[in-house]
């Protein structure tokens, strides 16, 4: 497919689910999310062979928020490998995002990264990883965002990419939830950082601002066995880089992981900013956004969009 | 039954169970429970007429830990009357003490008072109310603190009474399971202070080391509609009281409440830290001491020792 | 009390909550239940001297359902004893009546003989025992229902007791959820006999016709430590009688056992038929009669009813 | 990949892993499936253009158990289409197999086709379908037994293939944890036909004896977008196809479907027999036997050689 005929292919499917947009709700937890204006729709193509296409609000950031979760799960895999599998299962929940329950007949561990609760034994590995390295004592909360941020500047090729400081300062400021999280796990001596550490990490995370054109950039090397085809540079091996996928696939829409997998038919991560990362193995990373939610937290919009892109071109995985 | 019959009976009583005692484990998730001695074993029956009987430790101060729930919720109740249960709860919750499933079910009301949930929710109400004191602002916590002691001296007419600052101390360092759930409640609007503050008003509550003796006394007035029948003073009403006892009868062992009332057959609290305090209505108010616990959590020799003071003395309620 | 100041009491407390009669929704799951008039309202109360008084429609044969789990639960410990324990517990549940949740987590073992899975293990111990009797091969099923009648005829001291054989058909066609309790505990291996030989007697026990004078003579024994005071027939042990009241006390309204308690202050055993049981140690058996239920399945006239008895009469246990 | 070339890697992948089978335990809880020999080990690929490799016992029967539910669910998604989703989810349940749980909270609704209770639902539906044929009234279960089986005969282009009429008996003697769950869905409105029924054409069609060579080549029609490629007719439309597979890729090995996807990365479904089939997108069938499960009640060796096999040849579809 030639670069015309992917952005026309693009093109079409977007249109085809405009009207889709505005439909659902923003999220509203935080002030910095509730204030986005709801009927933005952006999308961004990037191939394996260098082909771009983009539609829409594709050129600017908005909060990535859970999205992250598939970067800082490469992060760790690459910093501490298959020890994460002590900490965190690879299973679908089969319970919305920020469930307790689980945890509790579970003694701690949680179900998968991509859930809040195992997002944040994530970013307890890497405050732990980083605070062993050499005169790292008492800087590891900085170095774990600064990793991080580096990571995915590097993934996206672009280093103007940032941690927007206001989100983080309200999800820290809101997230009752995520810290009643971090407690119950760390009452099950699954969580070695301080809570406050730990979160502080988890919501500069979330709070990581990106376009969809930056995004698709970002994930490409996963659609490409791990290694980034247009840099040369291997992220991740090709094993690790199928399981990641793998657990996107199964676990990326929280509880609607089915219902993403049974329509797009591709492993995607969504994001309550509205954003969703999809990648097609072999071919091409796909990112939407639209920020009016459906009822499971999924971009309402941007699953369409992602079904449509994925339909009319044929590139399903399965 | 004249005063030395009434010792005659306890002593009688407390020497058949005292093989049991040693059986079962010490709580141990603090230092200043763990070190505890095992083979501590004490008792003391108050009767409404005034007779006193004393067995073995009874003297000796340890820490009430959950016994205090019954004392922080007469006061609540006296402060905000049946604001209470707006935000708590009064059914048995069929799960253990510290259980954070039934929270989320049942979207962050606490299911009694006497769960640790629960308590942690009567705490956030002492604190608010003594926040909107004249002239209280800024020191609610210790405003807090001081009403719930000040309340158990004057029930036990001992004004040696103390919180044990060491055990608050660790009490707030290993809290993380309560945490969690304070978290958990505010997520869902049913915390409205702090965390910190409400875990520093529980933790301290918690820690208040009194004798069996002294806690026989404290809680005479539930055994006579409310009413301190030594002072003459009335402490809650006689509904009120009876209440407090149904509560105490449906949820005072945890998820053993069942098994209490089916052996001993009236209501009774009891807490990690070994003790038990038991109503007899009508008649009397018994407190029992032995640290080693049975897997509910409850003290093995103390519900022991309950059941046969109760039953030799054919002071079942039912 | 006089005979007319008991009567006196009674329709005192009842006219005062007439205005509630007709609050809620009769039982529809089956016809006959279906089509009991909204407006009935009856009650009784006996002594253990022997007084008796009524109001109402305390006459009227109605459907006791779950009130009957009182008797079989007396009549399987005395056929069995203490080994009823083995295979259901003595907890308060804290679920709705029929739920199947709590079975899975704790392996078949239903948390106490008042919720529907325990009531079915009751009837399955009752036909193991009459299948074992000399002479019953083939029997038990007739054997355990002619038992269990003939049990409350004798208690109620009147031989026109009967079952009500529409509604047991009804209870029988219906009883899915029943069904899959029972399935469910014989796939855990605590139900011996057949699941359709189980339900049989289940609903036949339900199904049982009593008007609130039979019930709460009936139920007399249980306030005078077992022993049937009019006739002097000993019918269960003292220490069985408080323990069965100690269970209605914890279990006797299922998910709304601590509100009873909290305010009737007695033990007391619902039906969905709208009777209540209520025992007032060394005093009296009380049963109230009205059909609309609250959403707990607990009748709200009669809830009312027993509330105005007890406290009028200053009757509560506690 | 020639046809020798396709043989050597079966070979070498399953010599490989041959030290695996016998760890893990038969199925042992009907007589038929525990007298199986732990030994056995078969494995069979064929693909897309026709050529088949075997191994090992690939040509011997087994009981293939939950993987009919692959050939059920197309068999009533051909019948009723989406109507099936009105009635099952297609979600991961998060939960073991036959958990009851899930059911109670989501009302009826099984999580997917693939769970026990899901596939129950999909017989009634069938059974439902058969029965509203002109001329079928009363033989609504022998149609949906005889379809499905004429159906899956179709598919392996093998007509000797059948329901072991023991293992069908055996399964409805012991399956009181199946009934559970039918009558459970009964009692919610989601089963219409009787439980009997349903059982009956459920406990039928996982009594279907295959071997490997028969299942891969049944299931070869969902590698080729729905088409059988042999005898090209088509089976489903290729979107039916993609997401059936989905449905394997999520919810295919219970509650251990993520450890399969992060391992093998294809779409799978196992059965308590030790059979797994697998779906190479565009290339291929595969299927493997060997009794001994592990504690999730998939095949050990099974699971290890998919993986083995998947990943010598390249084959993962992410």
């Amino acid at each position: 497919m030639g670069a015309s005929d992917l952005q026309d292919l693009l093109t079409r499917a977007c249109d085809a689910v405009r009207p889709e947009v505005g439909i659902g709700r923003v999220a509203d937890y935080i002030p910095a999310l509730a204030s986005v204006e709801p009927g933005k729709f952006g999308a961004a193509v990037v191939t394996i062979d260098g082909k771009t296409a983009t539609y829409g609000d594709a050129g600017e950031a908005f909060s990535i928020q859970s999205i992250s979760k598939v970067f800082s799960l490469a992060l760790a895999l690459n910093a501490v490998d298959m020890r994460v599998w002590d900490r965190v299962g690879r299973e679908p929940s089969g319970s919305p995002f920020n469930s307790i329950v689980q945890l509790e007949t579970e003694r701690g561990i949680p179900r998968n990264p991509f859930i809040n609760a195992g997002a944040i034994v994530i970013c307890d590995l890497l405050l732990q990883h980083f605070a062993e390295a050499p005169g790292a004592a008492g800087r590891a909360v900085e170095s774990s965002k600064h990793e991080l941020l580096t990571f995915i500047r590097r993934l996206a090729d672009d280093s103007s990419i940032r941690m927007d400081a206001d989100v983080a300062a309200s999800e820290i400021e809101t997230s009752h939830r995520n810290a009643s999280l971090a407690h119950f796990m760390h009452a099950f001596g699954n969580l070695h950082r301080p809570v406050a550490e730990v979160l502080d990490v988890y919501c500069h995370q979330c709070a990581i601002a990106m376009s969809c054109t930056q995004l698709a950039r970002a994930g490409l090397f996963l659609a490409n066995h791990g290694r980034d085809p247009l840099s040369g540079a291997v992220v991740v091996g090709a094993e690790r880089a199928r399981r990641i996928n793998a657990l996107m696939m199964l676990c990326g829409h929280y509880d609607a992981s089915g219902e993403f997998a049974f329509r797009a038919g591709i492993p995607g991560k969504s994001g309550v900013g509205g954003g969703i990362l999809a990648i097609v193995p072999n071919k091409a990373a796909i990112a939407v956004w639209s920020p009016c939610l459906n009822r499971n937290g999924n971009s309402h919009a941007g699953t369409a969009a992602m079904t449509a892109i994925a339909n009319s071109a044929g590139w399903q995985a399965l």
